[in-house]
């Protein structure tokens, strides 16, 4: 499992984010070697998001994965956009076309499509109503993903009542400034977040909790946040962050190199990029 | 030898040029194997050299090897050109100050630079006379390191008399039409270069090699040009296309990494990275 030397033909996919972490980086690496793909993979920061695109364009670089604060700027920056991620106003993945002269870049969002798969996986039932806490780019793709997948009754949740209001008005879903109880609640705040302000907290109540169905917490950095411990300790179905960044992961790692990774394949993966 | 694995701290050096080649990047990546060095480099080409520079300053990209046909065009697009690539009007290295806030690029020649080492290594002395067959970017680089070494008995030979001349003018050397005898013989055209028109062509008479102290052919595919093996027929001493790469990719790597290989890993890499 040794890397296929780098040579002028290597792909290069970067990720772009305020704050990088080594995840994406190891994650992606690792599949490559494990597959030997000739590609690798590293996370930048940049302080001029425009240039940051151009770049991409200009030196062929084949993908690159968007992290906060620059979902929403990348939206001005590409060629086109997927539908979803148009809708949710937030892309994660920019896929750049080299056959194309000077390329062309695609942006979508894989969250929302990550999410639609765990709906999947878990067993999810449309009947059932589900409660988003959040209203910021990730808890924008978390409803979407949802409501399209015909859950009907929804509720956002948000402290901030302008943004709370506009993501539930757009999906045809309730707004309310707390949380209530509901078959599928998820947490798409920063609290639980290692270095957030709101980091030993649990943002629901052990009533919203013990009363659910499932829960599911977008929190990926730790994974066993104080809310998805609360909700194995209720004995609690749990859905967490690291399965979202896993899958979103694969997604992006099938679109920037047209191989799909098995399911053992990304568990190996996302628990090396952990480690 | 493995490589350290990639992170989100691994630093990227790339190069940038109408035709990338394999060299370089097996070249750096070999040493950076070898000693330890978490860094990668990848040769890019690009339709937009403007955007890609701008894409390293964001990207925060350590250091960027210019060729071919990009060496004028960086010089508007950086923040600082030393005086000796100002003065040849042709840059082919920038390193990346990552401590300044949004980076600051920092232009130099480092063909200029590995052309005087070779003036030094080979023992070539100020009293030769010096023809240079050329008048491109590297040409401006060759006669402007001899000059500053000191030779001052120097003849500018190009087919193309206006850029010609105004080398030779800026330097303070004849120019001529034809090339003459003369103690040290440089071709810096595309004659005796694999995939050129020219490609088994020698670029001087018979009697111009046999009349020469060193014949110094600049072209590096293959190093072994029908020159360098007219030269070596006639026991004439050579410097070849292949050492200038050499050193200048050594400079270069010091510049990027703060790490100068020894001539034993400069050899290696060099053998390593065109076989």
């Amino acid at each position: 499992m040794m890397r296929v030397p780098i040579s002028k033909d290597t792909r290069l996919c970067i990720s772009l984010s305020g704050r990088p972490s080594s995840i994406g980086t190891r994650f992606h690496n690792y599949l490559y070697d494990l597959l030997g793909l000739d590609y690798i993979y590293k996370a930048f920061t940049t302080t001029d998001i425009a240039a940051a695109i151009a770049g991409v364009r200009a030196l062929g670089i084949r993908g690159c994965s968007v992290s906060m604060p620059f979902k929403q700027d990348v939206l001005a920056l590409v060629d086109e956009v997927e539908p979803s991620a148009r809708a949710i106003g937030a892309v994660n993945t920019i896929v750049n076309d080299l056959t194309v002269p000077g390329g062309r870049l695609a942006a979508s969002n894989t969250d929302y499509l990550a999410v639609q798969r765990l709906i999947d996986e878990h067993r999810l039932e449309p009947t059932q109503s589900v409660l988003v806490y959040g209203s910021g780019g990730m808890a924008n793709a978390v409803a979407t993903a949802f409501r399209d997948h015909g859950f009907e009754r929804g509720t956002v949740v948000a402290r901030n009542a302008e943004t709370g209001r506009a993501l539930a008005d757009r999906i045809g879903y309730d707004y309310a400034a707390e949380a209530h109880r509901a078959d599928v609640v998820v947490n798409v705040t920063p609290v639980g977040m290692a270095g957030a302000a709101e980091a030993d907290q649990v943002p629901f109540s052990d009533a919203v909790i013990a009363g659910a169905h499932t829960v599911f917490d977008v929190v990926a950095i730790p994974s066993e946040t104080p809310l998805i411990r609360a909700a194995r300790a209720a004995e609690v179905r749990v859905i967490t962050g690291a399965e979202v960044i896993a899958l979103q992961a694969a997604e992006q790692f099938e679109r920037y190199t047209g191989v799909r990774p098995t399911v053992d394949q990304v568990m190996a993966a996302s628990a090396v990029s952990r480690a």
